[in-house]
């Protein structure tokens, strides 16, 4: 079963939807909802199907009735969606009903402002403070100005505090002020503790709803607050002493197993790690990964109970991190706005002031071979080869660089080891060795083929081997040097590998070939 | 405060320990275990602290009584541990009961294979069951051979499930068929059901351990199992109907909240979502992550329910799948061991076949260079500059393909979605035209400079313009194609870009230069 959005389009006729939903029925579909109206004498129905058949089966299914398109409900639904409700943007409210937030905050970012905006109208506050949550700056603000100031408000209140946190620090300063006066008191409070930490840190991304007690406060207390329900993790209760300190966690199965009246601070499981507020987040993920940790606690310098990190952000965490170093590996800053929403202007200098500096460090690699003028106009032949060359050495660098820094982020070697790097120099000198020899040996056949010439076959082949070999263990250094020097590893980007080798490339393979040539011509 | 790991060497003397502890204790710090031997007369101690100081002002601190190194508790530890343990593996029976299994199975892959067999006979069958519940292959094949089939029975019997099934599928086939022979019967029946699915797959990665009722069975019974806490999930039950099929779930504040006698399937909340057990363990994160779900039930074709996907293992695949994609993106095949324990010839085969197809493409690159030999013997500083043209293309590829995969992979845009590939496509030409326009105006300046020639600056600057137009396209448009072609995006790894643009750059490039410059000279 698959829960599938279709968008049917047909010319109005009484029965039209029965007929449609009886061939639906008869192939043991689902109907979850329907939803339509017409326009020009055209019927648009937008159904919400649980099926067990595929899109396709169902487009050929309807396909003699109506025009229909189905995508399975998620990104992929969103421009249906849109297409649908593009023209009455007020059925938005009974869309919310059968839709999860993230599909109609989809379904958004594919219409036109306009449209937008009167989409925000109709929409209920949870909704809209689901959506706000999710969204990224430029929408936030788009919401907060369309929406009255109570509405934003409603909204607003309706998150925990960690969520309103993160909308509230994307709404210009002077907006935040006015609603942050206007939030329920205890709500505020929360909040401006949160708002402390940057987002990147540990603060920044703990929660608060979780159960407090005191340590000479009883099971039975415990288990009245679980029962109400309004916390965000509701498997686990911190116990703190009477300033504040932590004094440990029970998990709700020993609640349910302690006498009613044992005092908590007896029961209370005091953990093994804690970590600091302003750690790195990515530091709290890695902990929990390493040692299996659910609810690692964070407090203060004098071990005072600050919130707890929870598994289930840190997962959302390591989605973020995944794609931020896969930015930083293609050279590119992170864009701070969605793709969809980000301005050109955004997207151009996130990328060109890598673009330019790298430039300016293969100029180099253009005045090297401009020494060697003379060589190349004797022999023009021995510059065919090297964009091969450069390309090879470029490879085998970001291959030994990805292969560090993939390990480096999964702990399996660590910056600090000495016998460490000694494994990745060894290791990686074999390696480049072999890879070396196989590419010499190809490198040396091609270009006698090519050129016909034993003496740049001889340059072309040394090169190549030497190049694998210094640009894996430049590839694989710089990263555990970026880490040792406290940078993301990953900013050690293919890019500067590539024209660090582009450039020895450049003095190697001419300077060889003038050595082996020049004297004989 | 840290949890930090000494290595204090010094010549042995009475009262030598005393003095260290006192002075820590001065100090704050707080010693959570001392261990010991004297060898040679010298004496090994190994501390481990809580502390408010740094590692440097512990190493400080003692640095005029005993040589002390200072690690914090993790991977960086773990050279200092093996370091210490090297001479009397028998400690580590000690040592077990004050780390994590995942300290140990560090430290253990910094020893010789003999130490580390001798580590294994004296370590407990649960640290053991840990330490092959984290390790790579041939760690579990070392550790099991190692040990009479007894204990590995015993190790493995201590694990759950999920975490069994994961060791045994990296036995040998033979060992793991004596194994399953002598394991309880009902692991072996839980075992059984999960090792249909291979590793990559939702079934591959649910867990079984969580309460299933049935949903005639009342409030009390669900929480007197819950109670036992013997399920790894304790914040959720599952109740099914008689033939098995999912109703719903029930979280543990509502079983809190609701009458004893209340029949579960009267309160069980059906979920949203659910997944087979054969879709990707990919699709089953991305599904977690939008919808913020916690427990995921895996249901058959006919509705049974299977088990449950948990975000705190969805986070662990998450780390993984980004590693992975890293490693892809680097142009290497993922290695399936860990880094220290890899063979070179795994490493060599993971990287060599992509060098050789990319080296086989790069060859045309070479061909068309030499079709130009006439114009480059001519005017040899035409050269100069195509490994610039070439890296600036190949850089720009990269950083579009890098944006694109990232967009995809967050769900950003959907590779179906027509309006999504229209705005890729505007946005990104829109920029390729911004960042083409400034590179080739640099490129002109820079080769004027070098060449002082402006045809051959024209040529540069235009062939700049036109590849970082098209380099950006091919890199956008590349990674949609491949997820349309079911292909994981991060496999149109920067390599295969910069290769295509490579080809390109030597074809309009000395084209241009041979039509402005061949004419007139």
């Amino acid at each position: 079963m698959e829960r599938l959005v279709v968008y049917a389009k047909a010319s109005d006729r009484p029965g039209l939807l029965t007929e449609i939903i009886e061939r639906l029925s008869h192939r043991g579909v689902n109907i979850v909802t329907t939803l339509g109206y017409v326009d020009d004498n055209t019927a648009h129905l937008l159904l919400v199907l649980d099926s067990p058949l595929a899109g396709e089966e169902i487009e050929e299914l309807l396909s003699d009735i109506v025009d229909a398109r189905v995508a399975p409900l998620g990104p992929a639904a969103a421009e249906l969606l849109a297409e649908f409700i593009d023209n009455r943007p007020g059925l938005a409210s009974i869309l919310e009903m059968h839709l999860d937030p993230p599909d109609i905050h989809d379904m958004i970012l594919r219409l036109d402002p306009e449209r937008r905006q009167r989409i925000y109208k109709v929409l209920s506050p949870t909704t809209l403070a689901r959506i706000l949550a999710i969204a990224d700056e430029d929408l936030v603000n788009e919401i907060a100005t369309t929406l009255d100031l109570n509405s934003l408000v409603r909204a607003i209140s309706s998150l925990g505090p960690d969520e309103a946190v993160d909308v509230l620090q994307k709404l210009p300063e002077a907006l935040r002020r006015q609603v942050l006066r206007l939030l329920p008191r205890n709500l505020v409070e929360s909040i401006s503790r949160l708002m402390e930490f940057p987002p990147e840190t540990v603060g920044g991304v703990m929660t608060t709803s979780i159960p407090v007690l005191h340590e000479d406060e009883r099971v039975e207390e415990a288990l009245a607050i679980l029962k109400r329900g309004d916390y965000d993790i509701r498997d686990t209760i911190v116990v703190v002493s009477h300033d504040g300190k932590l004094v440990g966690m029970v998990t709700v199965d020993t609640l349910l197993r302690e006498r009613p009246d044992r005092k908590l601070g007896e029961i209370a499981v005091k953990p093994h790690v804690t970590i600091g507020p302003l750690a790195d987040r990515e530091e709290a993920a890695k902990l929990m990964l390493r040692y299996s940790i659910n609810r690692l606690p964070v407090v203060d310098e004098q071990g005072r109970f600050l919130g707890i990190v929870a598994i289930e952000d840190m997962a959302e965490v390591l989605a973020e991190e995944a794609a931020e170093d896969i930015a930083l590996l293609g050279g590119a800053a992170r864009l701070r706005e969605r793709y969809l929403t980000a301005r050109v202007v955004d997207i151009v200098r996130s990328r060109v002031i890598w673009l330019i500096l790298i430039y300016v460090i293969q100029s180099v690699t253009a005045n090297i071979l401009k020494a060697y003028e003379d060589l190349i106009s004797r022999i023009a032949i021995v510059a065919a080869f090297i964009p091969l060359i450069m390309d090879t050495g470029g490879n085998v660098g970001s291959q030994a660089s990805s292969t560090i820094i993939r390990a480096l982020a999964l702990g399996e070697i660590s910056e600090y080891s000495l016998r460490d790097i000694l494994v990745v120099i060894a290791k990686e000198t074999a390696t480049a060795t072999i890879v070396g020899a196989i590419m010499g040996v190809l490198g040396f056949t091609f270009s006698m083929l090519v050129a016909g010439e034993i003496r740049i076959a001889v340059a072309v082949a040394t090169t190549l081997f030497t190049v694998v070999l210094f640009a894996d263990l430049v590839g694989s250094f710089l990263p555990i040097v970026a880490r040792r020097l406290g940078f993301d590893p990953a900013t050690v980007s293919a890019p500067l590998v590539t024209t660090i080798v582009d450039i020895s490339v450049a003095a190697i393979y001419m300077g060889l070939a003038a050595s082996l040539i020049l004297p004989q011509t």
